[in-house]
């Protein structure tokens, strides 16, 4: 088993609120990252893929193919967007870190078809990181 | 003569977008980056400032006061903000890194009494930087 | 389950030498890293928690709140200090990057309720890191 | 146990290209990576190894022994080469990052009799990772 | 004046080697950098361009324009070749960085004019950088 | 004239603090950084000499030359030392980047003989960086 990871930036704004509280608890949770406006993030995404490489070719999975699905399907949708307001597939999520790690593997799993999803990782600032590798 | 430099980062949001153009002129020079409801970036702040280190100390300007200056005058004011709405500092202005540089430049440059301010850098992303030096 | 990282930074000194062996053992074993006066690093922490995010917050626990620990916890006990005299909880340990993580985890692993401490990861320099994930 | 890991770099050419393949299959799966000449890259390689810190020294091994079996077993073997034309190991083997870090992997699992290997991970570029676990 | 970078990387081989001089002097110059079948480097290049910011947009230049720029005239003529024999602005130059960096000036001073350029910086691996500034 | 840089990493000691003022007056000027025990940091310095590219090599000076120049006066002086205590050259001196720039300065710039010092830049931590130009 190998597992082989790429890696990809995209840039976009959110703001950590959930609907269902009122403004003085999402305020009390989510402090500045509630701000009404948004705020925003250079976010790195690495997935990385288990399995075997093909004798024929060395690969696991050709990483521009990676990196072609990982544009088309996840860093197209997200970069340069509000992330509460741009992206279906993150309506009614509350755009942490760790919701976003998920509702990328959801979306990133039934493509890869060479070698086996392993991990999404998603790092919003230098400091903080997420990962999440399917259960 | 000595240059200093301390780092700092901060998490914003901004949308580039001239009120003085139409929409399609708006959409034709800032494409994405244009999106009405903005987009985000980790901005990573450079400022240097240039002097003869203090026989005393041996620093041209102690680092932590530096920082503070820094933090007190711009970071907080920026940092988990929309830059198009909640700065005031940028009202009226592009928020494109050039004009942020030169807007950081002229609150710091009074402010940094020990040494001279040299530089402010601004990247907007691991490929995008700006540079002003005050002429 | 998603693990969710936090990173943090310190510089200290340290002298690698164990009391129990000659000074020419020491010398043997550790080399320039036993150098009397010590030297020093600016050291990396990165600390992992698992859990499931809640759902109310999206988050497994609040990066903010984790980095209050960390600082509270390790950061303000070893910055700036030297590890062989300054650190309380590592007297009587050779402040090796091993020795150290798995005293941070002892330290962190029962004051982190929100999810459960995964890993400790220590850079040393830009070429050592080493991690303990507690057995 | 605690996990150690050493980084190091070197510099190297090759071109992926599988001789059983006609041109226009090799053109096909590698695409630019096939070109006749050759390209290269700055490989970065971190091998991590497993164990328990020796109580006398706080060492799982000492990482400057580690980087020394790299260097030599590896390293010199690779750096400044073209990994299909001059590097022994190598031979008959397409030389993606997958095939690399296994064969990595071979020459150093053996070498390594304080602590055991555990990974072996090669970065072709910032934005490609490979990893071997050996199994 | 403001000073706006753009980054960009590339993948390449290339052999030290002059032909004017014997094998001998050669091996006494460049040493491992003139192995016959070349080695390689991931390149990272940064441009700077220097101007007045446009008040109508902000933008000293469209980094977006500045890198299709750099991706046509330089980079997709480098990326993924042998720089001795693949690259035509390149036929009877010895590929040091040195050279490198002013063969790129030289493409790139006349097709920039918004701003004028300032700096074309050359990586060559995480240690070695060089610059040329025109003059 | 193109400038060409080396890096190099050094780990060491010191204490910031001037034998001339009470114990006080270091207290308030220097805070942490007097911890009479000393800490440490994981130094980067960066080299830059100026020059024409030598026609026969294509090098303004040979990096691996600059390197050997740089480890054999500055880097093993200072590397696994305590600054304060083990440095012949920054006796009497305040150990502040500062002060430790200029002095590596003054030991390289008689030696280099390729070219011309232009700038030695020394990284203390991630955040705070000097250089100095000579003059």
């Amino acid at each position: 088993m190998v597992y082989v990871t790429r890696r990809a930036t995209f840039s976009a704004s959110h703001r950590l609120y959930n609907p269902q509280l009122s403004a003085e608890e999402n305020e009390a949770i989510f402090d500045k990252c509630s701000n009404v406006h948004g705020h925003g993030h250079n976010y790195v995404l690495e997935v990385t893929v288990a399995g075997e490489p093909d004798p024929k070719t060395g690969y696991v999975i050709d990483l521009k193919k990676l990196k072609a699905i990982m544009v088309r399907e996840v860093v197209e949708k997200v970069d340069h967007k509000h992330l509460n307001y741009d992206v279906d597939f993150l309506q009614n999520v509350i755009p942490t870190a760790e919701n976003m790690a998920r509702a990328f593997w959801k979306i990133l799993e039934p493509r890869i078809v060479e070698g086996k999803l392993y991990s999404v990782r998603l790092h919003e600032t230098e400091n903080n990181v997420v990962e999440y590798r399917g259960k």
